[in-house]
Parts: structure tokens; sequence; C-alpha cells
């Protein structure tokens, strides 16, 4: 590999440790060429170890607050300048549940918190877009990518209000791709990527579990946060310039499966118990 | 037709006035044996003509803000006083977009009125479903139902933030559907209705034409007001109990259509000018 | 239940025993009001019990093969005969895969087998449909329904070249029924049922383990024959008359689940094996 | 761009002229490093002009018809003889209707043309990978891209078996993708594109006005057959290794549209007519 983002330039969301889909990304970015800013909210930042990718990556780090409209047009400002003018990618991988956290069930939710998961998990992507949009800041043929999870279309129990999120989230790829496509020929989609064992989907109970199913029912076996970032890669480059709205399932055929032999296998036993 | 909902009993959150679909889900639902409970907010209690649905299905109303939790609590209360016990089913034919209302475009919302937008429209479905459960309400096979539109899926320019609300509806219908089913045989779905010139419909700009060029695309044309009364009936009756966390297009097979005769002649048209 | 088919005629394809769903179908139509005429092939109907059906429907049987366009215009002829004009419904219960049956996996499939996996299960359809629409046979919003499965969207290890005849079924679904829809007010539909215990079900290796894991993942339990004839009753009746070109999961919630608790119960216990 | 292919080796089927979808992919293919062998059905090279594609690409033409086991089966063999072992990726871009071709509506179709349409544009894609699979003929994590159309899920007046053509071939890509992907890490997708000006799609009658309008559609316009080249690239690349059994739009965004401004003023003048 070498060159598929040579000259590109983009704003990444949500890199907080080596686990991190966006971590992978911004390397294999960098890898192939691009340069790149990354940003997370001071708490991550802290918590994390962003400033040692951003060492690897030649990059600068800008805090910011993603549910904050302030920071953000900051944050763009700031990009643009480090950039010296526009831009060409975008990556959101925010997501983060009061509710999940709390162990509050879907059915016991607390509507506060709710409006923070969807605040913080979908919202804040309507809201960097606008702040890219206002600002005119990336170029023609710019991409903007969003992680999600199957659950926004298909229930996963535990998963709680995050899949709530997830289906917003999806809503506004859409919807703010009709905007930025017929206006600036930008490209808004979302990748439902399989569960990951990042310091977010840690927190989804019974998560070793759910992957192990997973891999065993996926014809290709469970796409890593490395096949992730390859993929995430494919659309920020030229070569899916008409590909927009879109929901991509990354998840090594798992969403198109109803049963596999093996998971079959793990059933049979589980039942004969 | 005749006694389709023979001893059922339900709860219709939205009749507005005459042209409400929830007003003619109410006068079908009395007409095929039901008994029902109206309400709406307080606001809408004075600005319609409820009073006068409620004579005609010899129902009561209660007046409930959708979007606060101790309202519901108080009229599910009242609700089951009402009826003496248990219930059989719940509409929810709500939806309101400050956005929308104030002419901001998807580009430009207001993010407190996106809030307000997501609440009423969507987090409501979610609250009427919990204080129902949480109060163990309905009868065991009892049926909720939600208004939606194709906008969740397909982009509709105009329709602004309701698009992302409805994707949202539609999901936490699927989220709760698994919760209440699993434990109380209660099932959820969504009716994704033909556009409809509703007194919340009218905001839309250009509703006309979106109308007509429908009605031209829709192989049964659109379907009415009085025609998804009928079908929402079928959901609230025994003969549909296995059906659950479905979004159901009740559009005359518009969802289906990318293209039909008439239509691409209304086009053909307007592209010779 | 009552009157829901009250001078309803119908013709209804695929009754062999009293396990078809087409038997079920027959029994509850004729229940809810509707006057029948059965049809299945000359094979089936000496393998089967349909005179006891037919019997007790107060119907009489005709003898037709259904991939055959000759058998199928004598069919409709006799049918309207037997009427005496049009009719107003028609279900389509026809599914077999020599593949499936001799055990030739899908990697492996007899292209003539493959032929008449798609002729009878898939192909059929639309010979029925056009020949009933050549002979204006059913009345304006009459109803056409056809029975398919999940394994046209997600496969289903085992399930073989079923699953792309589902799918071609699922197509002529709405092929047809913008052509029947749009000249004649027919609706064309496909109801997608949990995998059931019929004869024809019973063909499918691991059925049972399959339906005991569906019950586990469906949160209201898998949907029968007879809850399937009650959901297809509401599809010809005249509540649903701008309902076309869907494909309507009735399956208990199965669909629009990946992961339930009582289901990932069942994996746990099979992974610690 | 330059190496997204590099080492790669490919089976192109469907290149006709220069027009040819599967023409572009070839070109790009090469310049970005691949190697690759053309086929086509020994009528088409002779009324086409693959041999100076050929040229161009250093490439080889087998020809075969690839609705002929025997064929396919050569042509396997010949190519890995070629090529010296195992290969890559393969394309399929084939399709064609006799009912189409006649003007045999949707309501009149021959059933013999029927099985021929679906022998030549969905089944051929069956037989194409199990002579591949049944040989070994793919390296792992080799790639299988076949061409479809939106007409598949939504009906297009006027393409008549074409859709269930295209259902039953994405059918296929699923069914087949979960066998070859679990026992060698083979995927297997279809591309759903933009109606084309190809010699194939210029048979759909009024193709002119149905690209004008879904030009107006589309956010990013319609995509073309250089653009679709550059997308399949991608998916026989390396970055796309963990997605499979997926039906892939690429148009422009017009399939997550309902829609558009641009569309409606369109329509608003054809209503005004």
């Amino acid at each position: 590999m070498g060159n598929l983002l040579q000259g590109k330039k983009g704003l990444i969301f949500g890199a907080l440790n080596e686990q991190s889909i966006a971590w992978k990304v911004a390397e294999r970015a960098v890898a192939e060429g691009a340069e790149i800013v990354l940003t997370n909210t001071p708490a991550s930042l802290r918590f994390g170890t962003i400033n040692e990718l951003a060492a690897k990556c030649n990059s600068i780090v800008i805090p910011a607050d993603a549910t904050k409209v302030e920071d953000l047009e900051l944050l763009i400002d700031k990009t643009m300048e480090h950039f010296g003018g526009k831009f060409d990618f975008i990556l959101h991988s925010i997501g983060m549940s009061p509710n999940l956290r709390k162990g509050l069930s879907y059915d016991d939710l607390n509507y506060e918190y709710l409006n923070k998961t969807l605040d913080i998990s979908a919202i804040s992507f309507h809201k960097i877009i606008k702040a890219a949009y206002s600002k005119d800041a990336l170029n023609e043929w710019g991409s903007i990518v969003a992680l999600t999870y199957l659950a926004a279309q298909r229930t996963v129990c535990g998963y709680d209000d995050m899949a709530d999120a997830k289906a917003l989230l999806e809503s506004i790829a859409r919807s703010f791709g009709y905007i930025y496509g017929q206006k600036c020929k930008v490209r808004i989609n979302t990748v439902s990527q399989s569960p990951t064992l990042t310091t977010a989907g840690s927190g989804v109970a019974g998560l070793g579990n759910l992957l192990e199913y997973a891999e065993a029912m996926a014809p290709l076996g469970n796409a890593t946060a490395e096949d992730c970032a390859d993929y995430v890669l494919t659309l920020f480059s030229d070569y899916t310039r008409k590909v927009t709205m879109q929901n991509l399932f990354h998840d090594g055929g798992f969403a198109s499966m109803s049963m596999s032999h093996a998971a079959m296998s793990i059933v049979e036993k589980g039942l004969k118990e």
C-alpha cells in the first residue's frame, strides 16, 4: 500500500488510545500520504494517549467538545489555519451513553441522560458538519464518515439507547448528505462496523461472547479496527466520489447472515445443555 | 365492516381536528367496537375540536403533554381508572418541528429547536411506552402504533429535522418492541403513511405538488387518512399478534417505486420546459 | 372473530395437509365469511388430504400444476365459473427445491434443478398472476399474497437455492404489483413467515434447532401457521387496501433482532462447551 | 492514483465497447497495476471492439458463453494457465433480456425468454462463481463483483424482467458469498450503479429522460461508467477485505433520495402543463 490519500488533508475525531478505530484511521491515513489534525474532548486528551499518536503522525491536537458549537467553530478555523486552507475529509468516531454507563436499562432510561447520549453520539455529527459547511471548510469531492453499528437496524440486547443514537446518526448522514452533496460535492456516509474491542466497545456487557458468536456467524470473521481503518480510507479517497448517503456494512458479512453452520453448531451445543 | 376491535380498549394521542389521522383512527376504532380515551396537549385541546370527537366516540379527553413524564403517568393512571383496568392499544400520532415552523433549513438548524423536535416527535414515544410499561397498563397481546414517514429512510427536501425525528421514532419502536414483546407480549410497530393533508402535514412547503406527484408514482394512489385508520385497526386487532418491531409502508406502493409511467410523463413534460 | 372476509371469494394454492399454512388460511378465510376454491398439483392431491379440507370448507378442488400456463388458464376459467364471475384474493404457498431434496449443496447446484426450483417456487407466481390479470379475474381492490422467508435477505445455511427463489418471488411481487395496482387496483404482497413445521419446511435440515433458537430470539416467539393465516386474512380484507409491493415480516420480531438475552444465554452455554 | 491493484490478477466479463462499464474497469485496473484476462461471448467479440481493449491492456481475450458450464470451466483453466496460477478478482457485467428486446411488457412475458433473461443475467453469476470455486481459482482475500441496478428493490417502469434478474443476481451474491467467504476468504458483492448510457443500457426505453431526472435527484449527480470503474477497483483492492454479501449503491446518492429541490422543480413544471 502506499499513496491512496496522497495530498489529502483531514480532521479526525475520537482517537483515545491505541484500541480506538480513529487511532488506526489516523495512522493508516498518514501512511497513505494524508496530513491530519486530531481532536478530542479535553477530558479524553487527559485520559488517553493521543499525544503519542500526534507525534507519530506529525500532527497537531486541537481540543474540542463535539457537543459545543463554539468549540467546533474554533476547531474548524484552527484546522483550516493549520492546513493553510480547505481540507478533504472528516472522521466522526464518537459515542457515549450515560444510561449505558450507569447500567440504566432501556425501559428505565433517564431522559436527561438520553439527551446526552443523542447529543454526544449523534447530534455532534450534525454540529461538526454544520461548522464545516458554514465555513466552507471542505474541498469539492470531500468526504465525511461516521462510525455506526448494526443495532441501528436490528436490536442487540444490552446496547441500550446507543441503538437509537446510531439510528439518528445514520439519518443525519442522509439528511446532510443531500445538502452538502448538491451544494459542494461533499459526500457523507456511515460505516457500520463489527463489534470491536475498543475502550468504548468494552462498556457493552457481554461483548466477549457477542464477538465470539459474531466471529462464527460472519463468513469472513469480524472486521478489526485495522480492517475498518483501511475501509474508511477508501471512502476518503478519490475512488469513491459518487458514494453518498449510504450506510455501509463492514463486518465480514455478518449483517447479511441469519444463520451459519459455525454459529449453528454453537447454538446446538447450547440447546443441548 | 363491523367488529374488528370488539372488546378492545385504547388510548389515542394526537387527534386535533377532522383532518387528523388520529381522529379517523378514533372514529373507526369505535365503529369497530372499541372503547377509547383521547388525549392531546392543553394547547391542542383549545386550538382543535377534539371535544366534538369525544362526543361522537362516547369518549373522555384527558389533557397531557406527551413530553412530560408526570403528565403521562397521570394519563395512564386515569385511563386505567376510566377503563377499570388494563387496556389494549395506543396510537402515537404526534410530530412537530420548531425548525420547520420557523423556516430554519437543515443546514441552519437551531439546536434547542432540534431537541424539541426530537422530544415532541420521537422521545415522547419512549416516554409514553415507558409510562404504560412501568404501570403494566396493557393487556397481553396489546399493540402500540406510531405514525411515521418515508423521509426516515429517503431524504425529502424541505422535511427538515423531522426526517431525523422519524428515524429516531422508528428506532424506539424496535428497541422498546424487543423489551415489551418478550416481557408482556405487547407489539410495537410504526406505519409509514403517504404524505397526508393534515394540519401538521400542511406545514411542509410544497406539499400539494408532492402529493400530486406521489399520486402519480404510487400504483394505488396515495393512502388517505381514512385508509390509514383502517390499516392501523388491523394492527390493533388480534389478527396481527406476531407482527412487531416493523416499519410498515402504507402508501399505495410508493416506497417500492422508483419510476412509474404516470410520474415519468410528468417528468418528461417538466424536462421539455 | 367473525366476518373479516364477508362476501369475499378467493383461490388458494398449496394446501397439502393440516400442517400447511395454506390449509390454515383456507379454514380461517371460510370462518371469516369467504368462499374459496382450492388447488394443488395432481401429485399433491394424491399425496395429501386436501379433499378433507374441501369438505370442511364447502369448497371445490381444481387440480393444476402452477408451472403450466395452460393449467393456470383453465384454473382461472373454472374458478370464475364456480364463483359466477370475478373473485377477490389469491394465496400462493408453493415452494420446492429439487437441489435441497437431493442434498445438493449451494456450491454444487444442478442447474436443471435450479431452473425447477425457480419455476416452481417463484415463476409460478408470475404465471398465476398473469393468468388472472389477462383474464381480468380479480375485482378492484383484490389482493394477492405469496409466502416467503427471511433467507431472501439474509443467508440461512442449508436453505440452499430456495433463498434465491424467494428473492425472485419477492421481486415478482413488486414488479407485477406496480402493473396490477395501477391498472386494476389489485395489490400484491409477500408475507415473510417464521420457519414453520410444515411438510415443506421439514425438508430443511436442522429445522428443529433453528426453530428453537428463533423462538428464543423473537420477542413474541415464532409465528405459527395459525398466526400466519390470521395475518394473511388482514391482507385479503378491505382494511389494507393501500398496502402493496411490500414484503411483510410475520415472525414475532425475529427479523428486527440481532441478539436477545434468551438467545445469548443459549450461545453462552454453547461457547462454554 | 497509481498502484491500488499492484500485483493483482483478474478476469473481466462483459466488455463490449468503449461505453461498457467492464471496459472502463479493465482500463482502470491495468492502470492501477493489475493484470487482466478479458472474456465475452463469441457473438459479442464479433459485434464489439474488445480486441482493441486487449491490446491497450496487454491482455488476452478468451471467448466464453457465461451460460455454459463447460465454457466457463475451460475459461477458468485457461485463465489460470495464463496467470500461472490463482488469480484475485472477477467482474460480472452481463445482462440481457429477450423480453425487453422484443418489447414484451412485464404482464406479457414470454416464459422461455424469461428463463433466458435469468440465465444470462443472473444464473451466469452462479455458474462463474461455481467454476472458480470448484477449481479453487481465487487467492485468499479474492474479490468478486457483479453490476446491478436499483430496480431490484424499487420498480422502474419499462425495465421489465431485468428487475427480477437483478434481484436474483443480488441474492446469488449473498448465498455464494457466505460459502466462498467462510471456505476461502473470498468476498462477493454487487454494485448498484446509476443508469448508464452503455450499449446495454440504451435498450431501456426513455433512458435519456430517466438519466436527466436522476441527475437532478442525485445530490452528486449520476455516477458515470468511469466513476463506477474506480469504485469497483476499491472492492478488488486489499482495503475492503471484510466487505462481503453487500449490495453497494453507487449512484450519487439517488437511492437515498425521495425528492430533491432540483427534481421537484422539474415536477412542478410538468404538473403545470
